[in-house]
Order: structure tokens, then sequence, then C-alpha cells
């Protein structure tokens, strides 16, 4: 084996030369310093990102890439559970799927055991929706959280330990060297840490639009086919499902006001479209993992709301991570805000546009999230929509509600809030929210 | 004056958006830290350098940073000196004009102090040549340095102090990034140091050919024009000359063997493409100083040399920097080497090809040059041409003579110089040493 030299893979990807699989897995082993390389200067892997940029990776070198990063760390594995599925969204705001989700695929018999992570910037995390419930941690040990997999069928534990740990120091490098919009890097960078986390069966939700990483259709179906490829290399099944961006999903944003939404379509009360998409992305899990066609995985996760078994499925796992389950039955009882306050249409027409990216940094504002890791949120913070996109509203109508702990706080997301809710006078009628669908299977 | 922010001056250039003025010199403060700007982490930097390699930079964006890097450190004038002129080349091998050019305008009038670097890899360095002459340094003080070009009108000493220091630091980022290659960012570098050295009419050697930087008249072009208007902005007088770097310049290669050669250009005993190219490059340099029209200027720089002045003010240089002046007069007295070899010629024909750059690594073989600072030279290694481009040449006849230390050197050597003098049958005219001249006058 040749001596690895990190100039030569930035000189051969610069010029449009494909890097050999030796030179993609010792430049990875030099990412984290294993396997006896040295660690490769952080100025040469942002060389190396900003031509990856510009010049791209080839299928073959993406997926190398992200097989060598899923293997940079731990890799985990549930050998007890047989055929076990995950979820993957790029990133959406009001995004509480995973939250519906594992209850209806357990409640099926498949178990979903999750790792996720923390809210950052416009998009919240399930870690925090999460722990928006009095008493619930996500802080899971290993064992604690394998067990309540075996018991419940779900279980959402904080991402710890060392997953992927290639990825990490390259997403940090990505994130301040203006390298984060490439579609290979973002590949290798989620499907690194999917495959090393252990399902057998993984869902992505490609989030496509303005407010998205995706920007267009062309990009998401790019990215999609890129992690199919990368899945199949690993012997995964996966589908990759686009959906619109161009709106927050559901009418809440804000951890205890996610929660509360979650609870509503577990109980079978709210039946719209966010209600719709957890059913077909659970049809799309129960499939791959083996419980029929689609359309009776589709019948199967309706009856498991309807039967209550998905509820069921949802007050075992918040009693299993030390929560309090009746929270499910007396919604009052998760955190409640001080102050409220309520924007009203100032035309009749239609709902146009719903600016998802302004409507989230407008939540962060509020208190919902957090711009660096070390900002605390408050639970109750958030936005309750009361319209939808292409909805008929008439002057004077309430367009949303917003919760903070100060008056002040209401005032500053006003600001942010101005001009991101578009009402036409011409009827618009909306994207769907499901663009396009690709499966390796 | 908005917040500097880096990440914002990556994402700019790399979407092929203009950096303002104000932006430009906050980065090249970010790079030495001066000016109250923080330091710019190395990996932003090169992050931003690889997008330069792929974006290029405006012409204004490039005079902007070459006069922000001049000014990241000490600037030099010559307030006693009059006009004062200087040379640079984008390095050749067996390059030795600047011992040849400096005497001739001295003695025409034109003081030329040149600071100078020592040679790395297949191109050697002024500095090294000077030092094979017994008992000279170049480590001169600069008053020592002044009094000196008072007095001759010539002296070469090592770059010291602190010229261009954000130069210094993007070379090394360049260099282990392979970001060398952009043409604004070498132009940036080559004129921050040349305007920092203060002289009034700077000539500009441009090197084209497989074995430089610019590797097509185009690119060399194109870098002289950027060359030339960064001079502009900064009030100087500037010619570019392109040279051919499909050969050596010259009969010899080596430090003392160059210093023999430039001796007997000096003396006037070698009328060949050296001398003339160095008579052509001093009367570019007399005209810009206001000499005279370029003819007769090419006519004083000529009688320089027929009337011994020139080797005169070599003599004054030499023994003014504490070297052994007597070499002027016996060759002799320059280092020897112990041991050579002779390559002939294995068929008839004419020189079709000289690879220059290969040449250059064969003599750092024979220990001419170094690889890395740490190496040291010997001076009187090297190689002594016997044949030039387009010379006819029959079977048996020699066409290199190599210098060394040791018989393995010598050995070493020969697998390196395989090839890389080809005959052909057939008679090749070789391009003509100078391909082009542009000038800002």
């Amino acid at each position: 084996m040749a001596a690895f030299r990190m100039t030569e893979c930035i000189r051969k990807t610069k010029n449009g030369i494909a890097l050999t699989d030796e030179e993609i897995r010792s430049m990875v082993d030099g990412i984290v310093g294993k396997n006896g390389m040295e660690k490769i200067a952080e100025y040469q892997l942002a060389a190396w990102l900003m031509a990856v940029c510009f010049r791209g990776l080839t299928d073959h070198e993406t997926a190398v890439l992200t097989m060598a990063m899923r293997d940079s760390g731990q890799t985990m594995s549930y050998p007890t559970l047989g055929t076990v599925v995950d979820k993957h969204s790029t990133g959406g705001v009001g995004d509480k799927t995973t939250l519906i989700l594992a209850p209806i695929v357990a409640a099926c018999g498949v178990p979903m055991p999750k790792m996720s992570g923390r809210g950052l910037g416009h998009t919240g995390g399930t870690i925090d929706k999460l722990e928006s419930i009095p008493g619930l941690t996500t802080a899971l040990e290993p064992e604690r959280f394998l067990k309540l997999a075996e018991a419940v069928g779900c279980a959402v534990a904080m991402q710890t330990g060392n997953l992927a740990p290639a990825d990490k120091k390259l997403y940090a490098l990505r994130d301040v060297t203006e390298t984060v919009t490439s579609i290979p890097l973002i590949c290798a960078s989620i499907m690194s840490k999917k495959l090393a986390t252990g399902a057998d069966c993984i869902l992505l939700d490609v989030k496509v639009g303005s407010g998205a990483f995706m920007k267009t259709d062309e990009d998401a179906a790019e990215l999609a086919r890129l992690m199919l490829a990368a899945a199949s290399a690993d012997g995964k099944k996966c589908t990759a499902i686009l959906t619109d961006m161009d709106r927050p999903l559901g009418y809440c944003i804000g951890n205890a006001l996610e929660v509360e939404e979650a609870v509503r379509v577990l109980r079978g009360e709210e039946k719209g479209a966010l209600s719709e998409l957890c059913v077909t992305l659970a049809a799309e899990l129960l499939m791959m993992a083996g419980k029929g066609s689609l359309e009776e995985c589709h019948d199967m996760a309706e009856q498991a709301i309807a039967s209550g078994a998905a509820l069921d499925k949802f007050r075992a796992m918040v009693s299993g991570q030390g929560g309090d389950a009746s929270i499910a039955d007396d919604l009052t009882k998760l955190p409640q805000p001080e102050c409220s306050r309520v924007l009203y249409a100032e035309k009749d027409g239609w709902i146009a546009a719903m600016e998802s990216e302004e409507i989230g940094r407008a939540c962060v504002t509020l208190g919902a999230g957090r711009m660096t890791m070390e900002d605390t949120i408050d639970p109750a913070a958030g936005i309750r929509l009361h319209v939808q996109l292409g909805d008929a509203v008439k002057s004077g109508d309430p367009l949303l509600t917003m919760y903070a702990q100060s008056e002040q706080k209401l005032d500053d997301a006003v600001q942010k809030l101005n001009g991101t809710i578009v009402i036409s006078e011409e009827r618009i009628a909306p994207n769907p929210l499901v663009h396009a669908k690709y499966s390796n299977a």
C-alpha cells in the first residue's frame, strides 16, 4: 500500500479524479486518528471539502466514504429485537412525526428504538420535544434503552457515545467553512450515522423547498438516490420520501405544543395532513419490515390509531422513560406559557405561502429553540397556527397564536413573523405534501 | 463598518460574488492578527483559498488583496538612492540572471539593491549561488545593505524581517492544500513582496512551459496582466517578459557553476542566449529608470559588459559582501567537485527537448539543491550542459557533465536524467527564448 498523502487526495478531487477506496478509508481514519493514521490537519480537510463542493464525488466514492465514516466509531445492533426500523428527517419546522410514528409501528409489532438529537437553529429536536413531558428523561443507559425497546417496542434516547465520530468532526468543520451544501457530503453525514445505529430498514424524509437544504426536487432526488445507494451497499432496505418544506408540518411548533399535537393525532382527534403523513410513513416502515403490502400496512397503521393501541405504546414509552404518562389524557399537565398573543389576517383571501424557516426562527425568539448548544429552552413557548396552506381566510380571522414567558419575547417575535404568512386574493393550490418516493427494494 | 465574518467571505467567493475592499483588508489583517483583528482559523483560510482556485478573483479584488498583503508587515524604501529597480523571476532552472543583471544596471548608474531567497526544490536560489563564493555573506544588516547599494549600486541580501508576512502565512497554507495554482493568488503573492521592497521599477520574468507554474502563454499573459495592474495600483512602473522554461537557462546548473557562467558572461566571453537575455532585461530596466530609449539602453548594457564596468561592479559587490573578488579572475578559486561524469549522445540528430524540471531535480540529487529547508547543499555540485536546444549532435558527442561529491550521487542522478534530453532525427526549431512582453508604462 502506498503511503497516504492528503495533498494527493486534495489534488485528485480538485482535478475531478476519483479517489481510491484505500485513500478514502485512510482519510476517514486520519480524521479521527484511527488505525495508526496520524490526524489530518483541519486546513487540509477544509480544502478537500471545498473541492468536493465544486467537483462532487462519484456514487462509488460517496458509498465508500459513508461506510468508512460509519466504521469510524461504535456501531450498534439489536440481535434480540428482530427486524428493527428507523426514520430520519433532514430537518423540518413543526416536525413531530417521530413522536407519532414510533408508537404506531411499535403497536404493529415492529420495534423502532430511536437515537435522536437536540434541536439547533430554526428546526426543533425530538429530544427537546419529549423532554417537555414532566419527569421524562432521554439520557437512557444502553441497557435501559434496549430493555424498553424489547418491552414496549419504542424508545427515544439522546444520541451519546461514539457513533460516527468522523461525521461529528467533519460536520463541525463544514459548518464553519461554508461547505455544508454538497449532496455527497450530506449523504455521507446522514447515512454514516443511520447505518451505525443498526436498523434493518430506514425511512428517509427528505425535505424540499426554499427553507430546506434541498431547494429543488432535482437536488432532493439526487440526495435520495445517493442515500439509497449507500444503504444498498450496507445491505439495508431504504425508502426516501420527498416532502414539502414550504410550510410547517401540522398546526403546532414548539416543544410541549408539538407533544400536544402528537397526542391528538394518536388519539385520533386530528385527521389532517400530519396524521395522513404519519400513517403513510408508518405504512412504508411496516412494509419494509415485511408486514404486508403497502395497502395492508396502511390499514394496519390506521387501525393502530383507531384502536388506541398506538396511544398505549406512547404512554408506555413515556412512563418507561420516567415521564408522566397521564399527560396523554390531560394535556394541561404539559408546561403552560406565561403570555400569549394572537395575530390576525389583515385581508380576505387564501393562504398562499408560509415561510416555514422564518416561522421556525420566530419560535427560537419566543424561547422554543436555541441558537447555540448552550442556550436553554422554554418548553411551553412556540406557535399554534390556526390556518394551513390553501385555507380561505377573512380579514380579522386569527392566523396564529404565539406563546412565550414574556411580552417582550412576543414583541420580538412579531417582527420576525411579519410577512411570513402570505394571503393572496386568488386561490392558489398548494404543492402536495409528498412530492415523490424512491426505494432500493 | 459591519463586523467581519470569514464565513461570509468564503460564501461570497464560493458563489462568485466579489468581496468588498473592507472585507479583503480585514481578512489580511486576520491572517496576521493585525489592527485588532482576531486571527482567522487556518481551516477557514484553506476553504477560501480552494474557492478562489475554482472561482478566481476579480482584477480589483486581486489588486486590493495584493496591496493589503504588502501592508501586512514592514515596507522598505530607498530615499537616498533615487530611482531603484528590481527584478523577479517566477523560478527557472539555471537562472543566474540576477548575478549578471544587477552589475550591468549598476554600471549604468541605476541602483538595484536586491532581496532574495534560498532555493527549494528543482529551482535554485540566488542566495545559494552567491554563497558559493568563498567568504561571501548575504546576511547583511539593513545599514550595511544600504551602504553597499549607495557605494556600489548593487547588493544581494537574504530576505529577512517582516516583509509581507501575510504572504508567508498564506503561501505555507497554499503549499499543503493544493491551492498554489491560482493566478490571482500567485499575483498577490509575488507582487505583495515586490511592492513591499520599495523598488520604483519592477521587471518580471514570467517563465512559461511544461516545467513552469504557467503552462501556457495564455496563463502567463493573464498573470502578467494582473501583476502589471497591481503595480499600477501602487504607482510603480512594471514590465513583464514571458520567457521559455522548456530548457535550462544557459549551460550551467548548480551554485558555483552558475557563478562561473555569470562571470564568463560579464567578462564578455559568453555571447549566447543567456548573455542576450541579460542585455535585453537590463535594457528594459534602464529604460524604465529613464535612461533613454530601449535601443539606447540596449547599447548601454552591451557597453557595460564590453568595457568591463559590469564586471567591476560584480567584483565590488562580492568584496563588499565579504567575498573573495579574485574568483572573477581565477574561476578555479570557486568550490570544486570531487567527482564528475559525462553523458554522451546515443545517436545522431538535433536536440529537440530538454526537460528542465527533471534536469533541475537531477541537480538536487547531485547535491546542488535542497528538498526541505533543513537540507545542506554542495556548492560545487551540478550539471554543465554541452548542448543547447536545437543544436546538432552526433552519436558519442558529450551532452552534459555531472559534478558531485560521490560516485553514488552520480549514479542516482543518471537515473533521473534518463530521457530528459531528447534527440530527434528531424531538425526542430526551438521556441524563441522570449515569448512576449507586456508593460504598464
